[in-house]
C-alpha cells in the first residue's frame, strides 16, 4: 500500500470584484478542512484565484494582466503556502502566469509538503477562439489570453509517487493522459472551469456536460491505470453558470468521490498509488501491447484528412 | 441528413462442435430480420464463424488451422454474401484469415452494398499470451495464434460515409480511434469476444467488463465525433461465458441502442452521419486544437519509462 489521503477542493464562484485575499482565505479554510480530514495533498482547480476572466472581451493589455500572478507565490499567496508548510501538506493550484519576459499561461503548480514547487504545467489544450465571436451566447478566449503550454507533458516524483498535472480541456485528448501514463504516471491532478451550457449549442446543457466530462476523466484514468483527480471552479460568476462535478477517480476509471454542490466543498479519499500496478502490468502493459510502427499519423498530422 | 439505417447483430454462443454452415444460417436470419427492420447494413461480431478459439491451448497447426478461412466468402460464407447481395445490404464481419502464404490474422471486412468487399482490417491490438499460463483461470491466446495486423488503420468510403473497422482489443487503446479520427472517421465497427471474467482477476466480473467496454467505446466516439457501432459474440461457449452489451452510439458518446441478452439479439439505429459534423467542427476541430509537437512519446516510446 502507498496511499495518499488525497482531498480535491473545489472552489465555489468567484465574482469579478472579489479579491486575491478574499479568495485565498477560502483556500486556507478548504485547506484545514482536509487536514482536519487526515489529508496530506489537496488539490484546487484551474484558476483558483480568479473569477474565469476568459469570458470576458478585453482589449487593453493592462486590463488582461491584472488577472495573472507575476510571483507564485506572491503577494496574496503566499499565506497559502505557508499554512500548507505549516499543515505539511503538499498542494497543486492553478493560476494565470505572466513571466518576467511578458508571456502568459494558463498554469499548475504541485508543492511537496515542505511547500516548495516540484513540479510546473501551462495548459497545452487551450479551448476556444482568440477574437470576439459573435455567433456565441458568451465568449471563451483562451486562444486569445494564453499562450499554448511550452514545457510539454512531465511527470514529478512527490509523496512516494509518479504525479502528473493536466488543465481542463486536456482531460477531452487522450494524447494528453497518454503522454503522462508513458512517464508512469500514477495520480493526475487536473483543474477545470467548465461552462454549464455550451455556448455554441444551447441545448448541450450541465448533464451532458458533466457526462462529457465524467467520460473524459474515467477513459483516462482506466486507459493509464492512473487515479485522476479532477478539482471544479463552479457556480454562478457574475450570471455565468458552470459544472460542479469534481471528481475522485480510481485506475479501473471507477468513481470513488464526487461532489453534490457547486459551493466551496471538499471531497476525499485514500489513493493507494498500489492499486495502479494491476492494469499496468496485465491490460495496460504498454511494452507487451502498444503498437507505436501503427500510430504514425498521431504525430505527423494535425487536422483530419478525409480519404479521396 | 445523411442517415445509414445500421443493425447491429450481436451472435450468441458457439460451441467447438457447431458447423460453420449452422452459424452462417443464424446470421442469415439475423441479416433478414434486418433487411425487414429497414437496415441498408449490418454488423456481426469478431471472429463471427466459429467459436472464439483462443481459449484452447492448441500445439498441432493443423489443429489451430481449422478455424482459419482460406478465402472470403468461401464454400460456407458464399451463401451469405449472396444473402446480402440479394437484400441489397451492406455487411461488416470478423474472421480467422490465413493467407495464402501461411499467415494468420484476426480480420474483419467491409462490403458495399452490391456485396463486393471494399475494406479489410486485421487486428493490431492483440490481448494476451503465447504460451499456456498456468496463473490464468482459462487461457487467451491471441499472440499465440494471430500476428498483428500489417494493414494499419484505415478507412473506406460506403454508404455515403467514411468508415473504419477495430476489433475487441483495439477499443481500449485510444491510438487505434484517433487512427480512424485524423482519417475523418463518421462511423466505426468493432466486433468482440469478451470472457465475462478477467482470467488474471476473478473478483472483476460482468458489470465491470460490461462499465469498461462502454466506457471504452463511449469515450472513443465522443473523442473522435464519430458513430461506433460494438457488436458482440456473447453468451457461454463450452462453459466459458462472454459478455453481451452490442452498443450504438452516437458522435456525443451517447448509447442509442443496446442488446439486453447474450443470445442472437439484433438493435437498429438509424446513423444520421451528419451528427458527427458539430463536434468535428468544434470542440474536436483537431486542426485548431491538436499540439503535436507534445506528443512525441506517443509514437516514440512504445512502453512506459518512469522518471529517475
Amino acid at each position: 500500500m502507498r496511499e495518499i489521503v488525497t482531498a480535491a477542493l473545489q472552489m465555489g464562484s468567484i465574482q469579478k470584484a472579489d479579491s486575491r485575499a478574499a479568495v485565498v482565505a477560502r483556500m486556507i479554510a478548504l485547506l484545514e478542512q482536509a487536514h482536519e480530514a487526515g489529508a496530506t495533498f489537496a488539490v484546487f482547480p484551474e484558476l483558483t484565484l480568479t473569477t474565469f476572466f476568459p469570458r470576458w472581451y478585453m482589449e487593453a493589455q493592462s486590463e488582461v494582466d491584472q488577472w495573472f500572478e507575476r510571483e507564485m507565490p506572491g503577494r496574496d499567496t503566499a499565506v497559502l503556502f505557508q499554512r500548507a508548510r505549516d499543515l505539511n501538506m503538499a498542494i497543486s493550484l492553478g493560476y494565470a502566469e505572466l513571466t518576467p519576459d511578458g508571456q502568459h499561461f494558463n498554469t499548475s503548480i504541485l508543492t511537496n509538503r515542505q511547500g516548495e514547487i516540484v513540479g510546473k504545467y501551462r495548459k497545452i489544450h487551450l479551448p476556444g477562439h482568440s477574437e470576439f465571436d459573435t455567433e456565441r451566447a458568451f465568449q471563451h478566449l483562451e486562444k486569445r489570453y494564453f499562450l499554448p503550454g511550452d514545457l510539454g507533458f512531465g511527470v514529478w516524483r512527490n509523496l512516494g509517487g509518479i504525479m502528473g498535472m493536466l488543465i481542463c480541456n486536456d482531460r477531452r485528448w487522450p494524447e494528453a493522459y497518454r503522454m503522462l501514463g508513458l512517464q508512469g504516471v500514477e495520480m493526475v491532478t487536473l483543474g477545470f472551469n467548465t461552462p454549464s451550457v455550451n455556448s455554441q449549442q444551447g441545448d448541450e446543457g450541465p448533464q451532458d456536460r458533466l457526462f462529457h466530462h465524467r467520460l473524459s476523466c474515467q477513459s483516462g484514468a482506466y486507459q493509464n491505470s492512473t487515479w485522476v483527480v479532477a478539482v471544479a471552479k463552479a457556480g454562478v460568476e457574475d450570471d455565468h453558470p458552470m459544472i460542479g462535478g469534481s471528481l475522485i477517480i480510481d485506475p479501473n476509471g471507477k468513481i470513488v468521490a464526487e461532489t453534490q454542490t457547486e459551493a466551496d466543498e471538499m471531497i476525499i479519499h485514500a489513493c493507494d498509488l498500489d492499486a495502479c500496478n494491476f492494469g499496468k502490468s496485465t491490460i495496460f502493459d504498454f511494452k507487451r501491447h502498444r503498437r507505436i510502427e501503427h500510430y504514425g499519423l498521431i504525430t505527423e498530422r494535425t487536422g483530419a484528412v478525409p480519404p479521396e
